[in-house]
């Protein structure tokens, strides 16, 4: 693999997943091939920007012929650390929990959910699916014993920052947050937030924004 | 309100729900008054940025009084669009669809979901919670006859573009895709994707990234 001597731009970063998907579609469809300006009709970033951004890498294309499909998804999946097997667990197990437990993607990817947790003594004790729902007293315990890398945190926003204290002195490598409110972590964890509702008011805005504005 | 005659950034647009929490919680606090530099050590944008964001939609704050919070927070709600109703509908009741139903900054903001809808015969015609899941071949019918706006397509990846296809002759103003893939759609409507394995992926990159590259 190619490895450059200095850090991508989360910009180019926050790109990578969506080339990754791309490529995929184009593999299930028998592309073994593509230039990057076909790559650029299909997936809406200049050619120069895609040649910029996999450039990063190290040079992948080559002159004359393009990609190569197979070894540009293989690559950027390891870049993306896709290739890895991590043991992540969900804590709050309402519809949202469930909803990403039971994520199709997360699955095929190596995020594999050895527990749920709960604080809701009606469902400590039960099952979703095939996962145990446990006590959140057990949470700090747990992570440690079972050598989780990351926590998806699905609870409410009042319970959230309390739950990232938990994990202060564990291993966990990563928290990927539901919770609307923006956690204090130590420097050894990474915090992703998905802010649903950031996502939702961003296209509240778009609708309104001709109105809004005279042109 | 202030209005100006330009566009504004999507990069601003999207700091603006972070703001909108940050005020929120400030109100909360029964904060009413609070100074750029103030705000920049909580919500972490620099007190410049802050001024310039905030200066896109006029002069809120004061020299040496800083902002009004109550002001801005309303100010900031109007210009996202919160100040008003829409009336959403969920496509696909699976997990992740029963979680964004009931998803709790749905409700509070002016957005209500009239109905769910599904493909499959054996949830058509139950409820979740109050709502009712029709049919997904009645979707268009549905749409134009209850002056839907808003659209969130929480389907697999394979049915969202047939989805997204079904509203195109409609009114339908914003369709929120959970689905991942990226929709074709006509240009009078907004498309607002939440790729959550593409903020899976950010996180694994993130985690791997001091392993990845010499610093």
């Amino acid at each position: 693999m190619s490895k450059t001597n200095k850090q991508i731009s989360m910009a180019v970063v926050r790109r990578l997943p969506k080339y990754h998907r791309y490529l995929k579609d184009l593999l299930d469809k028998d592309v073994f091939r593509i230039s990057s300006k076909e790559l650029s009709d299909i997936i809406g970033f200049t050619a120069s920007q895609i040649r910029q951004d996999l450039n990063n890498f190290g040079g992948f294309g080559q002159q004359g012929y393009g990609y190569n499909v197979e070894d540009l998804y293989e690559e950027i999946g390891k870049i993306l650390g896709l290739d890895k097997n991590y043991n992540a667990i969900v804590v709050g197990a309402g519809n949202m929990g469930q909803a990403l437990a039971n994520y199709p993607w997360f699955h095929n990817k190596g995020f594999s959910i050895s527990a749920m947790f709960d604080a809701n003594p009606k469902v400590i004790g039960t099952k979703f699916k095939d996962i145990d729902i446990l006590d959140t007293a057990d949470l700090n315990r747990y992570v440690k014993e079972h050598n989780v890398k990351i926590v998806v945190i699905a609870t409410p926003k009042e319970n959230a920052q309390e739950i990232a204290n938990k994990l202060a002195d564990t291993q966990v490598e990563g928290i990927w947050n539901f919770a609307p409110i923006d956690l204090d972590v130590p420097d050894h964890i990474i915090v992703e937030n998905a802010h649903l509702s950031d996502s939702l008011f961003v296209l509240s805005y778009m609708i309104n924004e001709p109105k809004l504005f005279e042109r």
